[in-house]
């Protein structure tokens, strides 16, 4: 099959084996699948992953025998960790920290950057009908902004700012602003806070951000290891930053101002997918603004040139 | 008066002027005070301070005049940031992070390292009679490591880490042993470690600390920039860590383990002066174990080489 592999070098190949679904997995065949940074990061060394790349999809189920016939044919999308569930974390409700998880794409399984994929039945969700695929495809870099309001309490009377205009950066200030808080998203790329703009976010460069701490919540998505650095200077005393960028590399930081002003600064990963797809169900959250381009998976290499480009947004892959 | 000032290098002086007592403050003489980490950083330049130093202290009010003269003669202790008490965070209950403060020997307002200092009449608390005075000048620091359980929940069937085994962490695994939480606190000393073994708390050097992750809580109290890495090394995935360390110098750190792991990481600084005068007054904590020396104030150059020695813990300066 038509994959595109990561092991030291990004490959697109035509002779990728189909995989095999082990017992309680089904396979998937691809409809799209979306670029994330993660994927860009990963081609820089993080995670020191090798394989077929790739987490954001939206697939069909195959035709399939028992016991899972009853899911063959439906347009599905899922979750990208694969977790054990019997350990603490699966049995307390944070199965996405199983440390014994394999994730699409990313850790110890083969992803979605290929025509066909194996994944345990219970990570799919059915896609409503509603919903076309080139939103759909946006579910798991959706779900990762929800997670933002699972972990932190966001009052509608807060000063939220956003930083990074990136893919992350919007979508979370989509997800926020439906909160009704007051929200701001600042980054370098006019086109990109225009997109903001259209849906009546408030959208500026950094530079013209005031420099008063009157933010009770930042949430740092610049994909750069100096955010944090930038929202320690933004957050209220005793406000929160959320941190969202993962980069291979370390940087210069002195977290005394954490002690100091007493912030508190939370990790943010995988979020839930129920919630997204409501949201993009109802219409409340409209994706297709930060579609750049999409490539036939045998033109991949010029999908991942894309992505990389700095203007770009979300680049998807059709098969 | 007797004071020790830092201006670009510390000095003993014997003629530095007595305060006067602007309005809503009076003036304390000092009964005893004590040397802190953060009077160290100061000398290596962090907050960028000049004037008399300290922050740690007991000692009893003047004779005043009214509409004070009900204060005359008590023994008190005091807050250190003295605030405006109209701002948002003075009326939020947020006192200790008004933008306007000014902190005892810290920041804008000379400190406990004199013979007088003048403070506001509201920072005061009466010490009660059975404190002594080496134990109510601990209330300061011992106020920081409550400021842990205000902030953070600790519930009975955490497992906590404390790192470091100076009078933070030592102060620290005393108040959260308090909770009957499971403590471990780590450090480099086993002197230092043996107080804590003498109030059955288990203490171990930090290489014999098991790398599971099993840590629902770490309190960062290593003073240094590098905590925070091991930190991350030790706490559960959806864990809490807790900095304490205040330190002049940057250093190279990759926070991606906090988003992957989704780590909450709450700086904490001081706090409040209450509970530690019930803790001190019913006996529940005991910090004498903790001085390692005392000194006159004209002694007082000793005194702050002797605190800089790795091996010392709390080095007293009696009036």
């Amino acid at each position: 099959m038509k994959a595109i592999v990561w092991d030291k070098e990004l490959r697109y190949v035509d002779d990728y084996p189909v995989p095999v679904p082990p017992e309680g997995e089904v396979l998937v065949r691809m409809r799209m699948a979306g670029i994330c940074n993660t994927d860009l990061e990963i081609t820089k060394g993080y995670m020191g992953f090798t394989g077929v790349l790739g987490h954001e999809f939206v697939g069909t189920v195959e035709k399939i025998g028992e016991p899972f016939s009853h899911l063959a044919g439906k347009r599905v999308v899922g979750e990208i960790n694969c977790v054990c569930g019997k350990c603490a974390y699966c049995l307390g409700d944070m199965k996405t920290h199983c440390p014994g998880r394999t994730t699409l794409g990313i850790s110890n399984r083969d992803g979605a950057f290929a025509e066909y994929m194996t994944i345990p039945v219970e990570n799919l969700l059915e896609v409503p009908h509603n919903i076309p695929d080139e939103d759909a495809v946006f579910t798991e870099p959706l779900a990762a902004a929800f997670e933002i309001t699972d972990q932190v309490h966001i009052k509608p009377t807060d000063r939220i700012l956003v930083m990074g205009d990136g893919k992350l950066g919007l979508l979370s200030a989509f997800v926020l602003s439906l909160t009704q808080a007051r929200v701001t998203l600042t980054g370098k790329h006019e086109d990109k806070l225009k997109i903001a703009r259209d849906r009546r976010i408030e959208a500026v460069t950094l530079e013209s951000v005031s420099e008063d701490r009157v933010y009770d919540v930042v949430i740092e998505a610049t994909g750069t290891a100096e955010g944090i650095t930038q929202a320690l200077s933004l957050v209220k005393p005793r406000g929160t930053i959320v941190l969202k960028s993962t980069v291979a590399e370390s940087k210069e930081i002195n977290l005394t101002p954490v002690v100091v002003d007493e912030i508190k600064v939370v990790g943010s990963r995988c979020g839930p997918f129920e919630p997204v797809l409501r949201a993009l169900s109802t219409g409340l959250i409209d994706v297709k603004p930060l579609i750049t381009a999409t490539y036939p998976i045998e033109k991949a290499m010029e999908a991942f040139e894309k992505a990389k480009d700095k203007n770009s947004l979300k680049v998807l892959i059709s098969f």
